[in-house]
């Protein structure tokens, strides 16, 4: 291994596909492989797929040599022994030592973080956050995700599980979230209640949904509305497509006031599907967030767009042995 | 200055009385002294009674060496420069350097910190943060105030604004809190907010109140309902004191489990005048901060009384220096 090693190894593992990627030190993707992750056959067939696509993308390095593999992967990754805890959607998974696994599979080190994490030290990098040394970084997608950056690394906690960004509850006797607890900002504007809930009112409950052109875009059918149908429907001009999305944003911008008031970090960095959205929905997002956090911290608050877009696990998975 | 000090001086400077004690290495507080802040009067009197204080404690101290001197005061105090700002009631304030100034005028290191932040690490260390690396430290008193501890060491936050949990928001629609958010978890469970709202529902809002022995106990008085008076009041019994106080235990529990989300520490210790409040009312705290943590955290929820009461302020803020 040279003393200033090319590139290193990406792995984004996600409960459908494993994306991994050979990742040079400025952060580019120099090559790439997609493998289902079969989250379903338990850990076994998942640590098979990852060394799958560990062996496609060294493969494809020719005579460059390999710093490393950064793994990113959906929930708690123990501070103290690297343990995979928890990620939702994969069956049959205790604790298992993806890490220890991975290494004895390739004799090479191997560093693994839970994803949004990962995402969040991606953007810290080579995205959006290199020019904040602190902020909060969201994935707003099917669910709400985040990971918290101080002074240019990921901030863990104890255990390992912070950063849980959309288990902030903005209504203690709002709606039940899939964690259990009651109004978490997921569980109002993360994707599968945002469609919902436009569903619903569409169907009738608010009269402000009649004549709007969203369910033409979902082809007449309210299952079928995406937040981009959304956006698509607040660029065209649809009033009552642009409420919704202002709304969900300013939602997220109440959890993230309190997440300032806690950390004193009051820069946000928005990524996932969501974030494309037109911009009038980030700066709902800032104008919620400046009008509730403590006096001192209104003039600092700042909230940007993430820049890496789907790469972010990849990258940030790299960036771990990078 | 010896090479193993035998003492510092701990200075709380509240918005009423300046407390200044000797602070032996074990946390003994082997001399005090209070005088008045005269905050009304702007940082130069402050100052002044600070130096008074200081020399009137130092009186005491006979042969033995002086450390330096910790200062605890509320509002942010920069993690930049140590520059006091916005401490609440207190007058023609801006950025001020107190520690400047007392290391001037006394010749002695002199570190300053919030004072919520100086409990905590009071607790942290000699109280009942000592068998806990991390945990949340809750002041419940007139506001709600708090101090977060990771690893032993106060998480100061990039600004040095970290560890705000009164103005977690609880319901993004409830109460204007006086920070200008609303449904801060402060604005429903700080003395003051919680005596106007039991005097609200004994005057009529709600029959659960009628009968009960409280308006009693204040004197006949709404207005003189205090904390206290609903915790004698739950401790002789009466079933409306107890619903009051557990609700507002578990306000404070939804508050703590988005803390817990966030920072990944699941451990609380309870200070200030309502942690002298019956047990049920920390148990209620902790069931309802268990019931909403992410599933993860649930078995590890702890919530403690803080064991040091009225003198973590002078004992914190020592610690600063020993």
């Amino acid at each position: 291994m040279s003393t200033n090693p090319p590139y290193a190894i990406g792995l984004d593992i996600g409960g459908t596909s494993i994306k991994a990627g050979r990742v040079a030190a400025g952060g580019e993707v120099t090559g790439q492989a997609v493998f289902p992750t079969l989250a379903d056959r338990g850990p076994d067939a998942v640590l098979a797929q990852a060394a799958l696509a560990i062996a496609k993308v060294a493969d494809g390095a020719g005579a460059a040599t390999c710093a490393g593999i950064g793994i990113g992967i959906p929930g708690i990754v123990s501070a103290s022994d690297g343990l995979v805890r928890y990620p939702p959607n994969f069956a049959h998974w205790g604790d298992v030592d993806v890490t220890g696994f991975l290494h004895r599979k390739t004799g090479l080190r191997v560093v693994t973080e839970n994803d949004a994490n990962c995402a969040a030290l991606a953007e810290a990098r080579f995205g959006a956050g290199a020019r904040h040394r602190n902020f909060i970084f969201v994935i707003w997608g099917t669910g709400v995700g985040g990971g918290i950056i101080i002074d240019g690394a990921i901030f863990k906690g104890p255990g390992g599980g912070a950063g849980e960004i959309g288990h902030v509850s903005i209504d203690r006797n709002g709606p039940e979230c899939r964690c259990g607890n009651r109004g978490c900002v997921e569980s109002y504007i993360g994707q599968r209640y945002l469609s919902m809930r436009v569903a619903a009112i569409l169907e009738g409950e608010r009269p402000s949904g009649r004549g709007s052109a969203i369910l033409d875009l979902a082809g007449g059918d309210p299952a079928r509305i995406e937040p981009e149908t959304l956006s698509r429907a607040a660029e065209a001009g649809d009033p009552f497509a642009r409420d919704i999305l202002s709304e969900a944003g300013a939602m997220l911008g109440v959890a993230l006031s309190t997440v300032a008031n806690i950390l004193d970090v009051t820069t946000a960095i928005v990524g996932g599907g969501v974030s494309a959205a037109p911009d009038f929905v980030l700066r709902a997002v800032a104008d919620e967030m400046r009008s509730r956090v403590l006096r001192p911290h209104r003039d600092s608050v700042v909230v940007e767009r993430a820049l890496l877009g789907n790469q972010a696990g990849i990258v940030g998975a790299a960036s771990l042995v990078l």
